[in-house]
């Protein structure tokens, strides 16, 4: 019944093990299906090498576990916040990758100070505030996504654009219009962080890119006009 | 007779090697029994590649030499302390992983800056204070272990809660329930080291985390109440 | 009828894949055949696993397609120009490799800091200028070109002994007598880049080589009297 | 007739690509044989999947060829120099490791900040004198030497106690007792340049490890005194 969802999930997971950005369990990734209300999660603390898609555990937007023999990964009800939230997003995942940690932990938004940020990300990626101790005493792992949704509301950001989110003295949340596309900017998002932080060692009054560079190239990658890619054929 | 510890000693080794924190033969892995007052421990500079199990050396806490045909690593007298002073521990590694050492040399402690941090660690991976000439010249590897255990005193640290310590211009030690946990600290370590110097260098006036969200991270995977991982099914 | 350039464009594709310096389809080799006044690109957005010679794309020198089922890199444009205005040269790859990107976004040239740089680049590689508002809007990639060999041409450069350059904001462009040569220079780039930021983070007021030095290492390699490799054997 | 040299100089070289440290053909390895005052080398610019034994150059110590059909490295007479100057090594490898090369592009020596660099070298990597203008472009390579040579003699240095060397904006040449400890030396001054390069970073004001304790780790490992290793069964 959920088998699609599943297979999504899984391989998803796998995409995060084989791109290197969650080292040993330290990770997770989640597919949606918007009709059933429901996404796959991979089982907390089962490494990669032993998930199955049977394993995947089948929880409803409100974070409730619906079918699985597992227990779901604990940043489950971050996860379904964000389904909630963000209605064009079709999977998440969440991973410990260093660089895009290392800005986290710095409590600093990733500048797009280059055209390799700007394919992928429609402008920075936002580092969100720390939650207040309530927060983290209650329902922690919701309040990680309210604070992520409070503050893509606030700024206006839209999360169709921004695939991409760190979590202050955390780590980065990514998401996509599929599993799959989600672990792949998780894993971009990795690559643009080193990029960064290496830049700003060699120039730190460098600022992000103007915006025409960043329309050009988020526009040549996204949208109707797109040009970038096999438009027609696909084999 | 001591086949279930030369095994976990062997095996954490094995690890040591896998998870890339000991270089060449830089490194050493230990198993006790503490019922018989044992532990075994990788034999002096035996590359990781002719390792086997039968080659792990049976020391006593007080760190003499009860079987094996090879000599034990030279580290032997640091892990045997280390077993005598931490009663809650079975295994203790010594490694040279590259950021580690880094903040070893530079003779200052990994702060908590993040949840990746607080998920294995209570607080500051601290750094002990450099030997003096004559804990230098006599009974070295011993005293290394002595200065260790003199700045948990001191500073009131669990060892149960603070697996990991960096020693002065040298490197870190790790320990844990059992060796091929130590093992994983290791590992773990040296990933948290990288994150906190790319941290560091990124905002150097950052501060750690506060306690709230040590407490949260570290006791939902340690402890009673920890809701990590699978409580109920194991496969 | 194109068969060789076809050929000889995936394998510096398959190459900077293999180098390392072109994550996931991020990168782009051709290769020139200036008697018919074409080359074979790498078809847009398709992964390098999945490559074959078959799929390059053939365009002409103004950018034009003359045969192929797949439609050609969306760099297709820059390729053209730089054939067009640089006699000498047979190949050009575009590339994202994390340090030769942090230089172009910090928007600095990588200085010849020692003899791995002199080996392969006879001087500094170049920063280009930014592109404005109105490159960007129209003909950005053709634009894209013309910014670098404004930059060759206002400064004497020749692109026969300079075989890289950085566009500003994106990255490195490189190129070589052939395919297979732009590539290596685009590997040699990346190694030459990550060795200049560590030299400026120890000693950031470092200069070039003198002169006298770079033409050592440059003309032992490159030119008539080069003793460099095996000059009468080859097998 | 050489074919143990040929053999060591082989498996060396093999060791310095198998080991990361000579990218592409970037790097040589040497072994002599003292009684027939000659060395087999590296042939100039062969990738390392296509050497073989017989492939090795057989040279003597004034850097004449005398017995192989290839052309010997262009650094042949550097390491000829080194052979006459240093009667107690039998092998010099020189490399173009990425962190060792920083520190030679910016001018300075690497100093022995913890236990992991006093394992293998007696107080700090010197880095030579830059050569002059007369010194590069007549008789380079071997002008090369003289100045490691010279910087040994003028410090009162052992050659048999600190393995390796900085040459001024170009990088390491190292050296051991036979050519595979000289290649083992390379990687290990590699790991202890990154080390050395990040504990910099983290505290620029950090010095050197105090003589004690750099006596006390040379020495466990090396000298008639030296604990570490199996000192009685070899397997």
């Amino acid at each position: 019944m959920f088998e699609e969802i599943r297979k999504q999930a899984y391989e998803a997971n796998m995409l995060l093990s084989k791109y290197g950005v969650a080292p040993f369990t330290w990770g997770n990734a989640s597919a949606c299906d918007r009709e059933q209300w429901v996404f796959a999660i991979k089982p907390s603390g089962v490494p990669y090498d032993e998930l199955t898609p049977e394993k995947m555990v089948i929880v409803d937007f409100n974070g409730n576990k619906v079918e699985g023999e597992y227990s779901p990964s604990s940043d489950t009800p971050t996860h379904a916040l964000l389904f909630r939230a963000f209605p064009s997003i079709g999977g998440v995942v969440h991973t410990h990758s260093v660089n895009a940690v290392a800005f986290a932990q710095a409590g600093l938004p990733i500048p797009a100070l280059g055209t390799t940020h700007a394919d992928f990300c429609y402008g920075e990626v936002p580092c969100a505030r720390a939650l207040t101790e309530e927060e983290v005493n209650s329902a922690y792992e919701e309040n990680t996504g309210r604070v992520i949704v409070e503050h893509f509301r606030a700024n206006g950001l839209d999360a169709g654009a921004i695939p991409a989110v760190l979590v202050r003295s955390h780590g980065p949340f990514c998401w996509g219009k599929d599993a799959k596309t989600a672990a792949y900017n998780a894993a971009v998002l990795e690559i643009v962080a080193e990029m960064a932080l290496k830049t700003l060692r060699l120039n730190n009054e460098i600022s992000a890119i103007p915006s025409y560079l960043l329309d050009k190239h988020y526009l040549r990658k996204h949208g109707a006009n797109a040009y970038y890619g096999q438009r027609e054929h696909h084999d």
